[in-house]
């Protein structure tokens, strides 16, 4: 548990992981954004306006090619701060117990954010994209196109979430 | 490369991967789907309305409290059959060149797949849901609420697949 650098809240759950991993992810990239202090962060990515950069590694630059006419993207990045063991979770914005596959919090057994980006150019190997929350230098593992068709349910619901609002 | 079943195809291009991985990855349970051959699956995950079953990882039964009260759902799950080097690919449907990150591929340097799944129910650890389209035996990474505040965009444009549909 040597990377974990936040601490178990009152009801909070952890578990023991298992002890060896089953596959590996490569970093493709970085993510610059201007936040350095997990505080600093939007609590959700529509929260901020503010422009953020995708570096991605020279190595992959051709993978970019036709990214260009997309007007939106599903980033994929790794929260390398976040503990790993949480199975249930108090969020400090919530002050409730819920399970972490109910909730978006970084703390999870792999913790993957995936954020709906705006594009807004594309110079190289660098992207400028509205709509990510994350820390400056959080490692990116994936750029994938968001199709309306596909990834867009306008209607879903978030059932308890949304029993908050109402309330 | 052992673990490339699939080739590649005039006009695909593959790099040279790192020789390490950054960081590791759980598989946190099992995804049933009807399909045992790439060729069976849908192609994309809107086009069958199969039932499909997420088999998660008793370890982390306790983190699915609350996922009920969600209509649908954003999963995750590890594409562990394909090949992770191609940078330039020609999708068989299009047999067009395309960068690997203006396609939802399952060949990727991460082989993440993102889908949005309609929950139907959930059974101690064993959810049923509508929208997968991966082989059975998948393994699972993540399981998300899906909201539509911040995941949802109607009006996003994948502007290569717009001008061929439109051709």
């Amino acid at each position: 548990m040597a990377d974990n650098e936040f601490g178990i809240r009152p009801g909070e759950v952890a578990v023991a992981l298992p002890e060896t991993f089953d596959a590996g992810v490569y970093f493709i990239g970085r993510i610059r954004t201007p936040w350095t202090r997990r505080e600093e962060c939007p609590k959700n990515a529509r929260e901020s306006d503010a422009v953020c950069t995708i570096e991605v590694d020279p190595r992959y630059a051709a993978a970019l090619t036709g990214v260009e006419s997309c007007s939106h993207l599903l980033v994929l990045y790794w929260m390398d701060k976040s503990r790993r063991d949480l199975v249930l979770q108090v969020p400090r914005t919530y002050g409730e117990q819920r399970g972490t596959f109910a909730l978006r919090s970084p703390a999870r057994p792999n913790p993957i954010a995936t954020s709906v980006a705006t594009l807004l150019q594309i110079a190289g190997n660098t992207l400028s994209v509205v709509g990510l929350d994350c820390l400056d230098g959080t490692p990116l593992i994936d750029i994938k196109p968001y199709f309306a068709s596909t990834d867009s349910v306008p209607d879903a619901v978030v059932g308890w979430h949304k029993a908050r609002k109402g309330a």
